[in-house]
């Protein structure tokens, strides 16, 4: 067997749309550079700095001679890249993606950047969030007697682009508003067309992207999240506005926006940034939409000590990702904080023991408690969401087995209800242990139960937009309400 | 680096027609087999019977429940596919290809079989030939808005035939005799559509493709060549028909033939089979069109000997394509046949030594001579054709140097002068040593200077003809006489 | 290039023993399980729980009829083995051993463990530590007209084991007795004689060896740290003691202790367990020698507050080796804990920029200061201890560069000053940013300097020991003090 | 699973020498080069010009600054070494080896050159015969406490030249025929010793091994066959003497001989030359001392046609290894040569389909029988040699389903009826189809009967030695006659 594979298979991704499938692409990072020099080593450098948002498959497009050349390869990015490879991309103008695994599947085929070529030239694009109605376009264009390599809304969207790229006579600015006037979603997406760097954010501002100065030579950056532009020793000027459209020069940057008929949200104006980034996804070191994700999740700690205060000896994180959050509610409360629960950080993914009754082991290898830490103490567990429950219920089993007289358990997201169509990999409503009725009145004592817990509390949903200091009207928060700020068919709108 | 790597640039491969650039597909070998059972197995065995033909990828795609399932990697058949991955081929019907390497650069996205998804279901496209209008049909279909993802003129007929299939309501035949009536050039496709496997010839013939029956279990297979009927124990029912269409079943096959206004030959109904199947391409243990490749090749020598004898001591064939050839022309002289150059097994490729002064040594390392065969001696070396030259001037000098008072070169194919734009990956004139006055004065004396020999003699087209048996009209031979079986702008045609 | 390869180049590692070269062992992790049944998935999952302690190389024996299998790879324990490799191991008796890398080359024949065939039959060996006269040895050895194949220690035991082995006429317990008189060293060893597994510490019980008896089905094992228990269901029953022979039965375990005339310490019988382990080596949920980890790390935190307090705002821990002793610093000053410097958890090794200015952003990419967390504070860095300083430096520096105004480090342990023999990779005086002197008068301001703090302290010697609860004659404290629990040439004994 | 890897199990090959186990080196290549420059480029070009003596691991080692270098991996030459790889071997001395899988299995540690230190210095070898009394050696060291790490011969010579190197206070030419005076059986060897490459041929001269002077630059080169000088631009000076040790330089080269008291041949002085290697192993295009192996084998075409006539068709040789052997049979009979068997270059090894009833066909794919050549003719198959037979009855049965009316087979090799322990994997009596019985009647009517074939003739003893042209005393035909040249427990001596 030759390693150089590629499945073809074409799994189609039903999410509950009637009539709509199409295969998102949902949570990825994504950077673009236009520099004096080097410019693929700063994808390369901010696409690593943005590891955390997929691992899956990493990939880099160039633009010379008006002609793109692109390299992507499953893995994480420095394992698809090296030196050699990094030295073959020539132009000044780069655009790169990293994809999170979604499926477990490894294909290829679903890589990013996409790159194509139109009457009017080449183009790429690299994408992070969810079309909605990509599905839908598919099938219009499949019934005009368009034939598709992939189920991706990726395919969509570029095969759209291009169309009105022709119609508008290759005006790219004219042929973009064209496309957001008609697609429905989240998108943040960084382009390569006709040589330059273009990034463009969903009118509603659902993922992030922000814009930066490059400090070493002259050019300008886009990327997810503010923590590439540490790497790269960029200047962070400010996020991408929802709606707007930037082209990237050597010596400024131009906006477009203010452009109407783009498909807005359905009955106001305002954005609808996705508040799990704050929560979970993005890195405690980044800066979202001029919030600090660290200071977020201290604040939700926080927070929590006042909603939920327990009287109890220890506060324990679950690792590494309710750390900050269990700081927080050690210092609203008093209670001392230790790591009771150490992470193995060489057991990257389960290992099927030949024996089943060895697979349980497996577990151990990843998470132990400090028994010292534990034993005889009424413990306060800390992370940052529950989904399944699963995890979690086996996490309180093993402190129990350690010795916890008491485990009360403090989560930094209020429940989880409803699924996200906007860019999160949660899909289906049957997945989630919280209930609509459990959110509602604030009762987790059901859930408490089945995850083995003494008591179980969540951040209300008043007090994560308190922590977050935006404005409730200006985020997302479907997953927590079953209301959407776009038009989902089956769910409520806001 | 991870090896899961694809490259998707776009190199566009300009042969010298005005205005239509794209990519063909050139040399390769295909399968299709409808089976009761292991079909994909069949396929497999039947790659490998055709490796000779194609060495850089290998692909296999089944229908399972009106869904295509594709794998394609790069690599030889064996290396691509192990047991393992053969297993998860369910359907009954399977359909595979491999692919020559022309470009040297490894880009899995040329691979094939090609999967579409269609409004009328998933097809797959596995085919051998160069569709020559296909750069054409490129690009007033990207005027039209439509973007391309590769330059291959695989993508163009795959997304053509979506787009009849939608037109005819999904009605195969109709849309394939749609198809045949506008793509001109060579082509003989197998095809995954609704389940079944599909065969077409080009109307000419052009490269070949033959029916067998299972002789295991219930079923038909087509394939390149009959040597793929001997792996797999099936028999030999006859060679696709030039403009046949045909459908595999298990327990029958049907044909669909001589429906009107396909694009024909230019001016006449014959077919054009090439005869490089015959002087070089094919193994010789295939039967094309009728003809044994391995006698056509005796016969050859054995022509040559009668149109240009000479007086030797010693035949010596360039292994291992002028040893058929050899034989012919030792039992024609009476010249003693000897295997005076010894094959190195293991050397693939060419290894670049670190210090350039042992770079000319990697030369020595594929093929040495036997010195006590032939000092002294007056040596013919024969070979089946001549391109470049260059490899042809190395081995006379080698010969020398083992001590041959003389060189005689014969060669079992007339002079190429003209590229090949059906499906040979020779694409300019600029690379052929011989030009196209040698051939018509039958005068080699400037090439022999060239490549070193006290003589050179090629077979006389009409020997050749001869030799396969089958009428000139009948044969495409484009390459050695400047005039092509269908209209190539900027060529003549016969 | 295929990968499976091994360079057998034979470099020495010089440490400075007149006339006695030898590589030693030095930081490993071993595991010994004599079981019913599945003994080498017990070895295989204690080795992951133990893959801290070595990410180089990983390896597994077991005894089948009295002939020893044995595997070794390159990389991390679930790299090297899979399932089908799992199930090729027979035995009820395995050991298994992981190697850390001490040099960066790859080399498998350094590889442990090691199998060797005397006359008595086959034996295995896998060890932890270093043997301070194994170059002594092979220097004899070699006068004698003995080859050696590697530079290790371990193929000097092994050998003088066998030897051992026929002058006692097979009598283990007997050859291992007349080992350990005259080996001089730290070893904590695993081995595999006659069918069965035994184990061995060193007189001094320099480095860590455990018992413990599974919980699901009958058997024993021995391992380096009491966290594999954890990870197998295993009960910890005690340390091996210092000079213990251990033999691992299926229903008990038979000691070995008391036999006179082993190489004990110089001066007195008491043990030397090396301090290294608490501070940073051992997992902070493991138990050593009575210990638990993480209590120590913690109350030198608590310890550090009390002898070096210092006015400011936040305490911020070097991750992930500083975590324990920051909140213990936290909590004895009240100075608050925050997470402010986020390690990026994928990049795991240095990428050679193409460009040489890129370079230093590698650096960045690891670990990233919260810019919110650090501006206009005074910073307390605390982390577990420092021996070049360097990357202590660049650290101090970012922090600066994040906007504080004062930045201290706390390091809990005292400044290590002198090379260690026994099995830490820290072998020459050089390498060390701190002198002796700086370490007698417990003044670091010159050191300070350097890093650019704006103070500097260590733990005090008395209060590490305090911490650790162990009487100071019972601990190695070599690197710390420059008198060693054992004779080396050119060093002090304690 | 990580590909860096090695199996340590110690599996022993009995091949029924009482009391004496001992894996033998078995057929291998071997090459040294002393060079001003690009020594190592030398031996990797030479190595590769004899890979068909073993394809299973290759390895290099040189000497810098007196200390060894070596690097070993499986696979083929250019597998294992790549232009970086090659650049780090700095040395004007190189010596190299090739080994022949014989177990099937992967074992790097059975890789060579060997490599050990001693008191004297560094020393390596690569060797490439049997040592027969090797592994009574082996015990009687056990048995002196003396621990094995391999079952290797090669294990048991280094160990025993290093300790002679000390005996001799480092002569190592005294120190070499100490060694000479008690190894008995088939050595062709290279060493690496005090920066000098050394060559050592056996007594007999059984293995074949030459000494030859660089053309590009100074200095000389040894090697198994003179076809690597062709590759490195080399000339043939001569054949290593039996019982010679020559020493490398680079402007001459020394040769030690004569010196008395070495192990010789049982009863006289003269030299043992193994007959297969100009029958089978050895390369066509190669001179082995003194004789021509392409001539050998088209004479024994020839004399076959004299022995053994038959009045038939055509003659068809088992490719590629009957070829030469058959022209020379055509020519002698006038019976015209084809060939009829078509090999399918692609296919390396056996590939394990996943149906059992498809197993069968893997055969047919990697030889091919052309109908038209074979159909209603009366066929004479010829091959070089039979020793299982199971191989010889599956063409004998292809050929008659392909249509042959009768089928003749030739070979050019008296019958195989007895072991080798020289040097060839033929360990078993048990394997051979032909009995001595039949060997002596010369009737050969009952393996015809089991092979399927018309008649079956093997030819002569007398024929192949006249035919080599060395008198019968200086071969070595144990395994065609049952008497060995040196002392072999439970066989008779010649």
């Amino acid at each position: 067997m030759v390693n150089t594979t590629s499945q073809c298979d074409d799994i189609i991704d039903d999410y509950g749309l009637k009539g709509a499938f199409c295969k998102l692409s949902g949570h990825c990072g994504v950077a673009g550079v236009t520099a004096e020099k080097e410019s693929a080593s700063y994808v390369f450098l901010a696409l690593r700095a943005l590891q955390h948002r997929g691992q899956e498959s990493a990939g880099i497009a160039t633009s010379v001679d008006n002609q793109i050349e692109c390299f992507r390869g499953m893995g994480l990015v420095h394992e698809v890249f090296n030196t050699q490879r990094l030295a073959t991309f020539k132009g000044t103008s780069c655009i790169g993606h990293i994809r999170y695994s979604t499926t477990g599947a490894s294909e290829l085929k679903n890589a990013q950047p996409v790159v194509a070529s139109s009457s009017i030239g080449d183009l790429a694009i690299a994408h992070n969030g969810d079309i909605v109605n990509a599905g839908k376009f598919r099938d219009e264009l499949r019934e005009k007697g368009w034939a598709f390599f992939t189920t991706t809304d990726s395919e969509v969207m570029i095969r759209l682009l291009a169309n009105e790229l022709v119609n508008t006579g290759g005006d790219i600015f004219h042929a973009l508003q064209n496309l957001m006037r008609v697609i429905i979603g989240s998108y943040s997406i960084v382009l390569l067309v006709g040589g330059k760097v273009l990034a463009v954010r969903d009118p509603l501002g659902i993922k992030p992207l922000c814009i930066g100065k490059l400090n070493d030579c002259k050019g300008y950056v886009v990327t997810s999240e503010s923590v590439a532009f540490d790497a790269i020793n960029a200047t962070f000027i400010r996020d991408v506005a929802p709606g707007e459209i930037v082209e990237l020069g050597m010596n400024r940057y131009k906006s477009y926006r203010n452009f109407s008929g783009t498909v807005a949200p359905n009955t106001h104006s305002a954005c609808a940034h996705c508040m799990f980034e704050w929560v979970y996804f993005a890195r405690p070191d980044s800066i979202i939409d001029g919030v600090s994700v660290y200071e977020v999740r201290n604040k939700i700690g926080k927070k929590l000590a006042e909603e939920h205060r327990v009287d109890a000896d220890v506060i324990i994180p679950i690792p590494d990702s309710g750390r900050a959050h269990a700081v927080g509610y050690s210092e609203g409360t008093g209670i001392p904080f230790r790591e009771g629960l150490i992470k193995n950080r060489y057991v990257a993914r389960t290992f099927i023991m030949p024996e089943p009754s060895m697979r349980e082991t497996e577990v151990k290898l990843k998470l132990n408690p400090i028994k010292s830490v534990i034993e005889g103490k009424r413990v306060v567990l800390m992370d940052d969401s529950i989904v399944r429950g699963t995890t979690m219920r086996r996490i309180v089993q093993m402190v129990r087995n350690a010795g916890a007289r008491e485990v009360h358990v403090r989560i930094g997201c209020p429940p989880i209800i409803s699924p996200c169509y906007l860019g999160i990999d949660m899909k289906t409503r049957s997945q989630f242990i919280a209930k609509p009725s459990d959110s509602k009145r604030q009762d987790y004592t059901r859930v408490a139960k089945m995850i083995g817990a003494d008591s179980l509390a969540h951040i209300s949903i008043e007090g994560l937009v308190e922590c977050i200091g935006i404005p409730k009207g200006n985020l997302c928060l479907g997953c927590l309400t079953e209301k959407y700020p776009v038009e989902i068919p089956g769910e409520r709108t806001r």
